[in-house]
């Protein structure tokens, strides 16, 4: 599959709904603040959204911390990352990671270069990408990574950074799944006193459970965020999408209750998958887990648990795994416990 | 100003709010049958829109009364034709034309070829366009155009295709505000049986005053409608816009009482805008009309009526248009009368 999250292609081969592991939402659900914020916002679809995004930047400078004058808004992350790609020739992605990243690269005929992962799918010392690094490359890394949940290291993050701007390169960290983790740092500080050759982007989308209204953001320095601005399209984002990313900075008890929920449930899920022994895990900072079958084909699995209405993502168009790896959302505990029983069901089978 | 409709910047300037005649949405306000909708679908949006949007371009299919195999969607009309223009290299504008078409050209490094119509702004019998149309040419037409509210002349439009198809170029037609006129010819039905060298692009933004909601949807043939789907990004249509989008076949009703009104008022605004001997104007097939001021200037015009809570649109950023130009939407009849009285008063003083 080349994304999760395609319940309607899956309906027509399996002739039923199913609980969807394949795409990876917060199971909270939509905020009640931003149910109702939209629902009184309707009938303000009759007049184009400001085409400046003034209030919207105001309110998510406060959300992220920074200044409105370094805050861009876009269609869904992947229109700022689009666009940014779209500015560059050269290109270096680190694998297994988010498949469009490539995708784009290859819509807007960028030279790539691919660092791909072994054994743990981490960056380790960071020697590897530190020596790849090229004069005017972007880097792109998820952070944390989908599909392997982890977060880069404070310090080789820093390294870098410091690699990237010596070799006057952009680096984009793609934190779209940013608010899951436990956060050890936030890029947004760490950076912001030198945002020079860096964009970090973050979304609506996973974490305030929006994947339909289409709502990313990002921070940057002003001379390139002018840039890209000249690029996007005039009114991307929706009315519904800047009605609820204004609201943002008065979610605090959904996004602490949130990161309580996934502290809790990753820790209850990782003891539970210790049991299973016929598969291997990657800790994740996300809300996902990546899944390594060491005797089964992911496929199978796939297949298996469709049948029991359990929808996963199968993960052979990652470019560095196989037909071994699958990812799952974590859901709510019962979902979940649906998930792991069918699992072990299939794997002991 | 470079696009109507930026009412926060005018208020930010002027201090109070105004009756938008800048930006070109139907009076008649958005369908209730769609605000029900739209209530209804707000819990949908903790899920992705369908990836392929097949349900949205069978009902859209209906709607335009063509095949579902032939339609493509889009964040607004404007996300499609971005994307047509990033695939070709040298394209033709006919001015004066919507300004985006041109910027658009530029960010991705077209070579333009431009077209300056003078005096009555019309292509006449097309002699100047026929001879100019290149081998692998892009000709983007709106139609009816913006500002001017000038449909394409049935024959004219076979004969520009024919040559467009010798060339081996693609003609794209932005009909955004085809549901306005009275429509003589339906370009769909006029193209059915060879789409090979053709796109015709349509929005739900204008007609059913969504224009917060993003949606653009085109017909064309199954190969360029395969490519632009490669480059669009996945999911650009939220899943309000494409639950909207699934019941403009239902909306009968709604589109012939629009296109009752704006047939009558148009000839009612024309007959009153015949009285003003300091204006001309120019007949339009869209909800809006441009005027041309004889003694004034555009931009005292839009300043006089802000004072007095009128926004109206300069088009000095139209090329082949000066600072005698305005354009005004058409609004409902009480605003449209204020607007008359307002003008005459500065058009007099």
């Amino acid at each position: 599959m080349r994304h999760g999250g395609d319940t309607q292609t899956f309906k027509n081969i399996y002739g039923h709904d199913f609980i969807d592991f394949s795409s990876n939402i917060n199971p909270l659900g939509i905020p009640e603040e931003v149910i109702s914020e939209l629902e009184d916002s309707i009938p303000l679809l009759n007049k184009y959204p400001d085409i400046q995004y003034r209030d919207l930047k105001k309110e998510l400078a406060k959300y992220l911390n920074c200044s409105k004058e370094n805050v861009l808004v876009g269609n869904g992350v992947m229109e700022l990352i689009d666009t940014v790609i779209s500015m560059y020739h050269k290109i270096l992605l680190v694998h297994p990671s988010f498949v469009e990243y490539e995708e784009r690269a290859k819509v807007h005929d960028l030279l790539v270069d691919h660092i791909i992962l072994k054994d743990n799918f981490q960056l380790n010392s960071g020697k590897d990408i530190l020596e790849r690094i090229e004069e005017n490359q972007l880097v792109l890394l998820g952070n944390p990574n989908n599909p392997t949940g982890y977060r880069i290291d404070r310090f080789l993050l820093i390294n870098i950074y410091k690699k990237v701007k010596e070799k006057k390169g952009l680096l984009v960290l793609d934190e779209a799944f940013f608010e899951f983790g436990t956060n050890e740092y936030d890029s947004i500080d760490l950076f912001s006193n030198d945002l020079s050759h860096l964009i970090i982007l973050r979304a609506a989308t996973k974490f305030f459970a929006l994947p339909g209204i289409r709502l990313g953001y990002g921070v940057t320095n002003l001379e390139l965020k002018n840039k890209i601005e000249e690029r996007l399209l005039p009114w991307s984002v929706n009315t519904l999408a800047m009605k609820a990313g204004m609201i943002l900075p008065k979610l605090g008890e959904y996004r602490a209750r949130s990161q309580e929920y996934f502290l809790n449930e990753r820790k209850r899920l990782y003891s539970a998958l210790n049991e299973i022994k016929e598969l291997e895990y990657y800790f994740s900072e996300a809300n996902y887990i990546l899944m390594r079958l060491k005797n089964k084909k992911a496929s199978e699995c796939l297949d298996f648990m469709a049948k029991n209405g359990i929808l996963i993502r199968t993960c052979e168009n990652f470019r560095g795994l196989d037909d071994r790896f699958i990812r799952v959302a974590i859901r709510n505990k019962e979902e979940n416990d649906q998930l792991l029983e069918k699992l072990k069901e299939f794997l002991k089978g």
